[in-house]
């Protein structure tokens, strides 16, 4: 992609009413634009992040047998009523009234999930089920300080999966926390998973995949030898203290980011939705169902957080929004033939060929974060000027060298 | 994919309460699940089809040089006001109220786009600006009568032009009707350019993609020996008459489905938006801006309007959810190493394994409607039964002639 060509450039400044990191640099760098508080268009920039996040995301749920799919936003109210959170989730779900019928907005899908597997299944036969989908989030938070952490509009992967049976549910619950730790290895994060209450949606204990980051809205407390780990809200006891789980290690208390929550729902929605499968005997049970969730975007504005210096962002290569950084210095001529080979190879370039001077595209550089900077200039003859993002070590490379690294 | 994990399996009858070809066979079939008038979930099989669609329109946008992205769906009342359509469009679009503050749901994006390109550009050398989203749209619409060809919640891919004057956007209007016609004409499917009134959009002409089809919801006249064709609220004469712009030709008149439309704005959106660029002497000048729709959930249902007999859907090769439908009768061991073997060339393929009567495993292939169906049983011994969907021929084949026909 030529630069001159990519709709979204850095701007001058950071803004001046963003207090986040993650906002100030994916703002200023070209990846987000603020349409209201917290709600934000991905520019072509943060479009492709998100995506490459998606793709990783993707892969690792069909990998558990998931099947992808796509579920409305705008609900009728009535499906809401069956289980009562028309009424006690109305704090955050946007509610709406159009000629009578009334509305809400997707603020998460179970019971739509509960209605579809209804609808479509009978016997024992029909199960498990494990269907997701990636849609749009609308919450009405009322913190929202975090950039893109906490959106009121964002986007979010939700799995459902309905079982015969808790045993089922659980091993295959415990398969999926399994792929979320992969999930963000991939991207180049350390998930722990903490024990957490259920909020609006059940009264069970829940698991939240939490990334230690001194910017992040909440509070955890871990073991730091065993793998013992809670949420501020259920955990009784203070920091510094003995592990109550394994007695030999030592609680520590650190801030972190939320990137994704596992819920084991049970019965109650199928039960409060009247929906029995037949068993093997032919009697009527309740399904057991669980649901798991990933915000993509809050996880743009995690990676931010967690890979960036004083001069922007610093993309791990799995979710780059490009390969590579090519930068012209009065050789557009070179330039074009180096771009060219690079897009002929399939490696993904931005192409800064912009007539501006070399410390402003330097400039930008940094702050857009593409794991490899390629300068070519008078200076560098019939050599390409090499330099990863996060290290200051520059090298001169012939092409064939620079598309052997970049393969 | 093996059948026995897909969720959406086919349903034994026609929905009921259903009139249009597209929701009986899709419903039935198990692409789409309907959660309320105008409202469909896209099940996993409907999903991989739309996503087909929508990689085919990405190709054809991406070639015009236009940016993917991704704009928000719930807008702040303050910037459909500017344009004064919060209130001329307050029929189509829901509205709500949380807190004191209202929004709109998109039911498109043109004062959106606007505000962002107000945000991000400032001189002449900032355009022409070509970006584009698949985005859901809500519009409420009072027909809900033809199953996903008009839906009150759908898909649609917007792309957005601006430009700093009118004969570059001309130029540009006209590369994308191409790109469309191309488009389609790639899932077979030949539309026609329709002059058309602009509704809500523009007081100006704009031009719709129309193909030809008896359960359409449109009118046509057009010309059958020149390119002249209008929408029936603006044509001004009979079907059968002489041809007014070849003078040679009859009119003649038709039902069609509206596949796609553009839309040549002008200078109001920007207008209205006090949105001025600094041209090349320095002045302030109103940019120039056009807008292009695809809806690929009502391509979704066109297709299988246009595509189908008495038993089934029949997809074109590009949008098929699989490329083979491998059926197996008593001889799961033998058909699940032609499945492995499959697989492993990357032919996607839809297994079923299930433990059910060859009529219905026939029957259920027919409905769904994947182009190639292929039967391994004690009969076939080491060869495969090769048919194609739209033909009765079958043969007999050794598996290597079997990947020869589907690579």
């Amino acid at each position: 992609m030529r630069y001159s060509n990519l709709f979204g450039k850095t701007l001058r400044d950071f803004p001046k009413d963003e207090v986040s990191v993650n906002a100030k640099y994916l703002l200023r760098a070209g990846f987000i634009d603020k349409l209201m508080a917290g709600s934000f268009t991905l520019l072509p920039l943060g479009f492709r992040v998100v995506e490459k996040i998606k793709q990783i995301i993707r892969d690792e749920m069909d990998a558990t047998g998931a099947n992808e799919m796509l579920m409305p936003l705008l609900h009728p109210k009535e499906i809401w009523n069956e289980t009562g959170r028309w009424e006690t989730a109305k704090g955050i779900m946007f509610q709406l009234k159009k000629d009578n019928k009334e509305y809400g907005l997707s603020f998460t899908h179970e019971e739509i999930v509960m209605d579809l597997i209804r609808k479509r299944t009978q016997s024992f036969k029909d199960f498990p089920i494990k269907i997701y989908h990636f849609s749009t989030k609308f919450r009405d938070e009322p913190r929202a300080k975090s950039g893109i952490l906490r959106g009121r509009e964002f986007i979010m992967k939700d799995l459902y999966s309905a079982h015969t049976s808790k045993e089922d549910m659980e091993k295959y619950y415990w398969e999926v926390a399994k792929a979320y730790i992969k999930t963000f290895k991939r991207m180049g994060l350390n998930a722990k998973i903490v024990e957490a209450a259920g909020g609006v949606f059940t009264d069970a204990h829940t698991h939240e995949f939490q990334v230690l980051c001194e910017q992040g809205e909440d509070t955890i407390y871990y073991c730091d030898s065993c793998d013992f780990a809670q949420n501020k809200e259920i955990f009784e006891g203070k920091g510094g203290k003995p592990c109550p789980k394994c007695k030999k290690g030592k609680i520590i208390e650190a801030k972190a980011i939320e990137v994704g929550n596992i819920f084991p729902l049970g019965t109650m929605y199928s039960e409060k939705m009247h929906f029995h499968f037949t068993d093997r005997n032919g009697s009527k049970k309740p399904v057991v169902l669980a649901s798991y969730g990933i915000g993509p975007t809050r996880l743009l504005g995690t990676l931010v957080e967690v890979f960036h210096d004083d001069k922007g962002i610093i993309w791990p290569k799995s979710v780059a929004p490009y390969g590579a950084h090519l930068i012209s210095i009065n050789s557009n001529e070179k330039a074009d033939s180096v771009y060219r080979a690079l897009e002929k190879e399939g490696i993904e370039v931005l192409y800064d060929d912009r007539e501006t001077g070399a410390g402003e595209k330097f400039a930008d550089a940094d702050l857009i974060g593409i794991p490899v900077r390629l300068v070519v200039s008078p200076k560098t003859e019939n050599r390409i000027e090499y330099k990863e993002r996060g290290s200051e070590k520059i090298e001169l490379l012939p092409l064939e060298d620079v598309l052997k690294k970049l393969k």
